[in-house]
């Protein structure tokens, strides 16, 4: 048995803001930060798990982590595991005086998923198996118990969980193999921020397209002249085959998205990304429906990084509002609720593209990608999953990757512990890092 | 010129749930609480606002406000009164690493609406007019700019709000001296709430009557049975041509709804609130056109005091998901957001009830109903506004009622601010109320 003795939130932060490293139109300067835990316990293994966020604001999360960790603090994780979906619906709305802050959005939950994540991390430890690996080898029935259906019934039972879940449960073998030969298929965003020069992007093109990438994806949502002149130089380094995405963080209403879309419509975008805000459902669907998503010669509509919980994806999929999944590992509740997302996804047959980049959120989602083409959807297509490369020497277990492709993780665990000297160094304020500032 | 010299921010809680006030089946027990806010001023002047919660977790919103606090220090009241709708739009989002936290949800939106009403309520007090009147006298154009369009200029633009807002500017007269004598009517949640004996039940109800109460709401969501008890006493109680609404708070799925509202029907509801998730809007779609909300012998359905922002309320409109809407004065980002969703439901046709009881939300509403009613929809149709007996006396201004109806407030300002005495007895934790705990 392993019991819960302490838990440890910190406030670590990344001065990205000095490099414009993550800039886009909605977040001109933001410091890539990690409400990060460490759950002590009475055995040698230790659950981390962390929650992004870009910078102020970050003490307001850990604050909340320590508002939650008396409900883990003296318990035994095989007691957790062995009804998860209990625990995890205990832990984000058993305080119903917590609760109320939210429920299930905002600060609040961003903490829920630095503490769930730290659990599923030790769980996995425990089990000397790399997350992915320990969802792939659950039967239907065990990883359902994991999850909470509370207000998703209407769009999947834990009944068609089950059955979808055996739907794919014989090959399950093929794909752990291929996987492990030949890796998981991303894209980069690191060449289109939006505070980088023509000549920085044109390098970090060529230096991607060296590495193998297909797949770029750039910032939109500025000046829409500039958008277009830096659509052009991404064009004319990447060419007309490779694959581009826009990402307009949020900057437009709905017809302002359709108006600017249309003036970007010629460089062939493959999808839009938040174009509008995070909340608004129906107006994905309105974008999604006079852009033609999903149709010939159309553009499609992707969001996700903000949708804060199983509800507004459960919504977003039912309206048929978008053509990719874009769930975030520690934006919902934790991998407990990313489960039901992909699920949900694999039903209503959206792939799913899990929102990287920030800090420890590739380490994340490789995981959660490699369980949905494993177990879940057996499918490839339209499935990418995003690579940005900031900060990951801070990682114990970082992704690696090889020709445009996520390697299959090894390392029990959910590969986001963080080394001792990065966690030191990064601590805010006091952490060197941010005592030369 | 008034220039903000200091925001001082509190954590005021009520041990509430000893009495088990407040009590429902998702929030057994509440310990009503409101994060205070006082802005300083240069002038003699102070402006108070507060955000609700039910207890643990207030801690994080005070924080919360001292985040967002450097944006208003310094500012003059005039330069913000100017062009409000810019400000708020400043206060929200301008800040991205904290923008990040929601959008626009939780913790951080919570904390920007107690610094955007007590802005109003320093506005209010400097013209010397109560909010409503304020509001009442502005000009179309004058109101128009207060607002911040973003994300809903699909569903409403500001020409659409201005021509809205004339249609009725002619005849405002009238309606102001009809409410100075009569009122504006409301409801009573004070006998039904969860925790309370049959026998307190039957007396609070009696007291009710005695006092002009026409319109009664019942808790439900608990054991099925014991919510059919409930409400048979009440419906023995207030008769058969009074009103009685439910409010399940959040308890259900949308099948779970239909299933219980079947087994609650005979007791002739006037609404189901809260029937599930508040971010389910096409779940309360679909539970509304199974209730047959709005049609002959149907029941209505209604949500909103957890309905977080514009976008949400914009979609459950569009949607034609709700009979009644409850906006929340301070789950919204203040006023200015709340006019928005004021003008949103007179352009679909929607009655707005606002969302009352905890601490000081009967306060805020009783301002808001008043707009609604002189300058916007010109109708009481459908419109109840609900009151709750807990804790008015801590206010300076507290609401008068009389036969069941809300009486105009008549002192500048918002109506919301605290006696010095009370708040210093609740401060938590050294307050007198929690050192005798």
């Amino acid at each position: 048995m392993t019991t819960i003795t302490r838990v440890d939130a910190r406030d670590i932060r990344f001065p990205t803001s000095r490099q414009l490293d993550g800039s886009d139109a909605m977040n001109e300067a933001p410091d890539y930060s990690a409400t990060y835990v460490i759950l002590h316990t009475d055995q040698e293994d230790e659950g981390h798990g962390l929650s992004f966020t870009i910078g102020r604001g970050n003490d307001l999360c850990v604050a909340a982590v320590n508002a939650l960790a008396p409900t883990l603090v003296g318990r035994k994780l095989e007691d957790i595991t062995a009804d998860m979906g209990t625990f995890w619906r205990e832990l984000t709305s058993g305080d119903s005086q917590l609760r109320w802050l939210g429920p299930e959005k905002g600060v609040m939950h961003l903490a829920s998923a630095a503490l769930v994540n730290a659990i599923w991390d030790l769980w996995a430890k425990r089990e000397g198996k790399p997350i992915w690996k320990l969802l792939v080898d659950m039967s239907p029935e065990q990883l359902v118990r994991c999850l909470d259906f509370r207000f998703v019934t209407d769009a999947i039972t834990p009944e068609e969980a089950i059955a979808l879940l055996r739907r794919k449960a014989g090959t399950k073998g093929e794909r752990e193999a291929e996987m492990k030969a030949e890796g998981y298929p991303g894209y980069t965003t690191s060449a289109g921020w939006l505070g980088y020069s023509e000549e920085k992007m044109r390098r970090l093109c060529r230096e991607a397209l060296a590495e193998g990438w297909q797949h770029f994806k750039q910032k939109v949502g500025g000046d829409i002249e500039e958008d277009r002149r830096r659509a052009a130089i991404l064009r004319e380094e990447i060419g007309e085959q490779r694959t581009l995405m826009m990402d307009a963080n949020q900057m437009w209403d709905v017809d302002e998205t359709i108006v600017n879309m249309r003036r970007l419509a010629e460089f062939n975008p493959h999808w839009i990304e938040e174009p509008t805000s995070p909340d608004d459902i129906l107006g994905h669907a309105e974008i999604r429906r006079r852009l033609r998503g999903g149709l010939e010669g159309g553009i499609g509509v992707a969001t996700g990084e903000h949708c804060h919980n199983r509800v507004m994806f459960k919504q977003l999929l039912q309206a048929g509002a978008i053509d990719f999944c874009q769930l975030d590992a520690a934006r919902l509740g934790g991998l407990n609720e990313v489960i039901i997302v992909v699920l949900l996804a694999a039903k209503y047959g959206v792939p799913i593209c899990p929102h990287g980049g920030g800090v420890g959120l590739c380490e994340y989602t490789q995981h959660i990608s490699l369980f949905d083409y494993i177990a879940v959807s057996g499918s490839l297509e339209g499935r990418l999953l995003e690579y940005v490369d900031h900060l990951h020497e801070h990682f114990v277990d970082p992704v690696r990757i090889r020709q445009g492709r996520y390697l299959v993780p090894e390392a029990p665990g959910y590969s986001i512990t963080m080394k001792p000297e990065s966690l030191e160094m990064h601590r805010y304020p006091e952490g060197a890092a941010w005592q030369d500032a």
